[in-house]
């Protein structure tokens, strides 16, 4: 330490540090390939999951009930009471994406052979991935739903959409998601529960390639009308560009800045750059938001999903802004706005990529503050979709908060590791 | 008139019905045809023009610069100034597009061969018409900027943009312009100067149509790629539909609603719905704006153009709070919202169909009454290109406002017809 330092100088310095990391990564989706084929030490008896680590025994239902999907479509197990059994066993790997340079919407399962985006810093090579968005219907693995259905939906992204966009994407050479992202806070988009203008973007980009003449029209036709209504599409490409822009603050030495919010439906974790390595975590909040006809707040999952990652680096309901058309909390502009004012309080940068029109330009509040979020009592707010509790897939959208505990366990590791 | 009933009841009602034609009216896309074959009266012999009328002798150079050019592409002159000397005898018809149920963007010159986008009120069988957006370069015939280059820039257009926009929308069987207006509104567009959000969702319905396989790829690319950088391409569709629901609101007996805004330049004129067969004009007004490096104010020709029919019918500068991150007035939220609130003091009513999120759902201000413009001394706002005034093409982009003369005259013409 140099002479004058004080430790929060020292800190102050380190977040700063962290902070220019996250404004200059430049995420670029690459390409779509299986989770085994790329990702790192993925095996076929891995299955990923969102949120911090968690037993098979421990987890919620919704994510017991995507695992068992997901080795009953990799072929581990022939029925759900089989694949409870394995799932209850060591013989197969549970582990959380975060731990694999990855990040799951919802119970965020991704199983060996699932086809995953590919994103790339393309100064460092280092690459992040998230399993293919899966379907606009209530009913998806991710929510927790599982049945035959579920089966041929996955072998439709398999078969139709991954090709489709793997052949696209690769042709083009890669595309720049956070020119996307910005584009889109420009356009009512918040970047996690509101994609339509990112989504429609994007497709105009991959169509010139599938009217280019060597690839098959009819999948084509078929990717790109599933894409048109497909308004959440672009989420699985800003999770995994989120997760790449936070890993890159991530394990600067006296930094205080979140790295990563995750939750698995029991637990809502974080991790803080100065301690690179370890989760801290508090119990899952309950979803505050707008149920579909027919449900309501006693048919909802706690808090689940890795998408939060989009919240760590400025976007979600820290941009809220940027959508006030989105209801659910009420759709007032003046909610909207008193939202990101409020994670402005507990945040030490504004990423100037990411302007927001609402607030006259101003940067997207960005780098949580462990001690910021301590000191003015205020917890970071997350935009989120609701799973139904009992595995009836998707129930509604909300907000939800990071437990506070988590940020007290992480000071005291951060005191720990710095003050002696 | 009913016993008791006096003649502010009456208008009261006259302009609530009106408004109720504007909030009905359905306008639906559905064809591009050449513009001899589709506009009534049309002859190849017309040329028609933006704003109210005016003599070759009398116009604005880049309009009477465009006159010249468009009878050379259509074979009528040989050169400049053969077309010079033909646009000032009697042998070609020049007319306001309003007069033709058309509506022209800036110069607005329309001529036989051209091809124009129609639509049609699904219920009244009503149809309007407007030039296909021409390209998105600087160098524009409807900026009043003519050489060779122009003539290919037609002949692509011909050639490539109008087969595939004419195989798409019929084989979609029409497309609503006014659901995809005001989707576009909670994007970030205000649906005159600002485009992207609904360019990009009409691209992704035409999409699929052109992958189906019965028409040629190469084509279909290129124009996929044209709309994909043409930010304004929808204008062309936004303004033969707000022609479409102004005329539905023209010729209510007693109503002091406008129906129309143009420009030819020169002169800005109006039209008012309980005289429908006037206009009442006053001097084109200068443009406050930004301008293109390397040009300022003295270059600016006057304020020009039918696209003002946007503002007729709520859209543009009246809904300029939807776009907060348009740059043409600094940008700022409190400045779009307010200038939002301002028209809101002129108009009548709040078009349901049209809401503003930053206004929290409030519709866009709608049906400009004449009695309010000059009550409230608040003159209606208009954005606008700027083109250069001597025929080099669009150097920027700003507002404008409508003469306060145009609304005197038509204020006395009103009194001298109904109060009587």
């Amino acid at each position: 330490m140099r002479h004058g330092d004080t430790i929060k100088t020292r800190i102050a310095e380190a977040n700063q540090q962290a902070l220019q990391r996250i404004y200059n990564a430049e995420p670029v989706w690459i390409d779509v390939k299986r989770a085994i084929d790329v990702i790192p030490d993925m095996t076929e008896e891995t299955i990923l999951h969102a949120g911090p680590s968690i037993a098979f025994a421990d987890m919620c239902f919704p994510q017991q009930n995507a695992v068992k999907g997901a080795l009953i479509f990799e072929g581990l197990a022939k029925n759900l009471h089989e694949a409870n059994e394995l799932a209850l066993s060591e013989e197969i790997v549970l582990a959380p994406c975060h731990e694999y340079s990855a990040v799951g919407s919802m119970c965020g399962i991704t199983s060996a052979s699932m086809f995953v985006n590919i994103i790339r810093d393309q100064t460092s090579g280092i690459e992040t991935y998230t399993a293919l968005y899966e379907s606009p219907n209530r009913n998806n693995l991710i929510f927790g739903f599982f049945d035959d259905s579920i089966i041929d939906q996955l072998l439709w992204v398999e078969n139709t959409l991954y090709p489709a966009l793997e052949y696209a994407v690769t042709k083009i050479g890669g595309i720049n998601t956070k020119r996307i992202i910005a584009r889109a806070l420009s356009m009512g988009d918040e970047c996690h529960n509101r994609h339509w203008a990112a989504t429609a973007t994007l497709a105009l980009e991959l169509v010139p390639i599938w009217l280019d003449g060597g690839f098959d029209r009819k999948t084509a036709k078929a990717a790109i009308e599933f894409i048109a209504r497909s308004e959440h599409f672009f989420l699985h490409l800003t999770m995994p560009s989120c997760k790449l822009i936070a890993d890159a603050a991530n394990g600067v030495e006296y930094s205080t800045i979140v790295t990563a919010i995750a939750r698995n439906g029991v637990e809502t974790g974080i991790r803080v750059s100065g301690l690179p390595d370890q989760w801290f975590t508090g119990p899952a909040d309950t979803i505050e938001g707008l149920y579909l006809s027919g449900f309501g707040p006693e048919d909802a999952g706690r808090d689940i999903g890795d998408s939060a990652i989009s919240e760590t680096v400025g976007l979600g309901a820290f941009a809220m802004a940027a959508a006030p058309a989105m209801e659910i909390l009420g759709g007032t502009i003046e909610k909207a706005i008193s939202i990101t004012l409020e994670m402005d309080k507990i945040t030490v940068g504004n990423n100037p990529h990411f302007p927001l029109p609402a607030l006259n330009g101003m940067g997207t509040p960005t780098g949580i503050d462990i001690r910021l979020v301590l000191e003015q009592g205020i917890l970071p707010m997350m935009n989120t979709g609701i799973a139904h509790k009992d595995g009836l897939g998707q129930i509604g959208a909300g907000v939800a908060r990071v437990p506070e505990v988590a940020f007290q366990k992480a000071l005291r590791a951060f005191s720990d590791k710095y003050s002696s």
